[in-house]
């Protein structure tokens, strides 16, 4: 029988589970079920149906990965406040009694998908660069030595948290300032506040010809455009690759972008779309299980 | 005869030497020469008067460091527009011509500060770690693994280029905004402006009761915290060291910047003021040459 990893990817409205066999030079999972997260019903019930949805898949995975939002530090998911029960949930140890001693690997979400595109992606070969996921949310993975950085308790890259003017909200007051102003769930709040009605992120860039829409996209580009120039000041990075959900309108994004790079990086990196979308954590969470069943591969565990 | 090892710090008002014996577990280079810079008079000279120096210090050094103000890439100094004739100095090569075979390091000042502090200083032991230099200038230097990350092109932490504003000036019109709102050079500028007479920052800071001085000074101060938040935001450090010559006034500076990290930062790091001023990049020349003595450990060439 082959040997077989298995890739557990907890999003916010779906989890998705895949295998593939160890070794496989493939870039896909072998199978892939997707479930509710069911968020409102508490963090147990997810846990509990991932875990037999896991079994069913592959009954001895030789290696795990997982993904999460939220990131993982001293035994619990923190910075995770969207889904009742997440925040201070004690994964390590529920994903240790499900799989015992297999290797298994856990990161967030964005780290993951910085891993997937840097296995198989936009990212490959990559030394130093910068992954910004532009999804629901709003977060960053530095790349340094091919690796994805951690940071000292697992939060580089949170950029949600930063703040442009004196007066700006921050973490304390459990606010997340950037994301408040450029994200898919910021732009869908403030598109339907101007319109009058519920509108997502996709429908307003669908909407550009009206003025009023073009100004309040215009102001989240802007904020997007300086802060992915800002971050690669700080990185100096030779690549940076924009994924998630919102890049539907790379070509609203990406000229944008570019041209904040070129105006205001003394060194302006390449810039790229990521090849993954919707997939990237799952398939990054699979990268990192490929790579605990290749023996002469040393990876990196969650602090 | 005692192994010897050179150091050089090229500075934009001073260049400062240094030698300590290969090996040996003390703090301080053995013998220091300091002579003007003389920018007006151009790169060559500076060169000249201090390779004729170093010959002086020690005939034949095991190894040499070099920090220098600017970065250096692809064999030339750049981002270095203060002093005539140093953006663009082929330095490598002139180097190279002087020392023939001696290993040699070369790197900017910011970064060899932080290899000081690392090695002797407020950042020993430390992984992942922050250093901001706030002199006349502005800049930092990342610290990953225990050691100064270069970034792709030598400009990591180039930070004085970050722009918080739509409408803020960029590096491609030949400005730094954030250098141009918070350095040393900055407040003397606008203190000097605002009381119609020549101040210094240091003086300005003395001034701190006057409130039209106060008003400036917080103004400052609050860019200064709230950068160095984000920059923890974006790299998750362990710990953030502060130091340059406006470290004068740390009374004031470290209460600022510590509430900041308090309130912006996630997992806020522990802050500290670096060990080393004035001779912080002289002394991580010193650091990179004795690494350079010691066949065993393996030390980071310029890009």
């Amino acid at each position: 029988m082959t040997r077989q990893v298995l890739a557990i990817d907890f999003g916010g409205t779906k989890v998705a589970l895949g295998t593939a066999a160890a070794g496989a030079t493939g870039d896909r999972p072998h199978a892939t079920v997707r479930l509710d997260t069911r968020g409102a019903e508490g963090a147990d019930q997810v846990v509990e149906r991932t875990l037999a949805a896991a079994r069913e898949l592959v009954a001895e995975p030789v290696a795990v990965g997982v993904s999460t939002f939220g990131v993982v530090r001293d035994g619990v998911v923190r910075l995770a406040p969207n889904v009742p029960g997440w925040d201070g949930l004690p994964l390590p140890r529920l994903l240790a009694g499900a799989f015992g001693d297999t290797p298994l690997s856990l990161d967030n979400d964005v780290n993951a998908g910085a891993a997937a595109e840097l296995r198989w992606g936009a990212l490959r070969g990559a030394d130093t660069a910068l992954y910004v996921n532009v999804g629901t949310g709003l977060s960053a993975a530095l790349v340094v030595g091919g690796q994805v950085l951690p940071g000292a308790n697992g939060a580089a890259g949170e950029i949600a948290y930063l703040r442009d003017t004196a007066g700006a909200p921050a973490f304390a007051e459990h606010r997340a300032p950037l994301e408040e102003a450029v994200s898919g769930s910021a732009l869908a709040r403030r598109g339907s506040a101007l319109l009058g009605r519920p509108v997502t992120a996709e429908e307003l860039f669908g909407l550009y010809p009206d003025p009023a829409v073009a100004v309040l996209l215009d102001e989240a580009l802007e904020v997007l455009a300086r802060t992915v120039a800002n971050l690669s000041v700080v990185l100096d990075p030779q690549c940076v690759v924009l994924g998630g959900g919102l890049m539907g309108a790379a070509e609203h994004i990406m000229p944008r972008v570019a041209e904040a790079l070129q105006r205001a990086v003394p060194f302006p990196p390449r810039l790229a779309a990521a090849r993954f979308v919707d997939d990237a954590p799952l398939l990054g969470a699979l990268s990192a299980a490929l790579s605990l069943a290749e023996p002469e591969r040393t990876v990196r565990t969650p602090p």
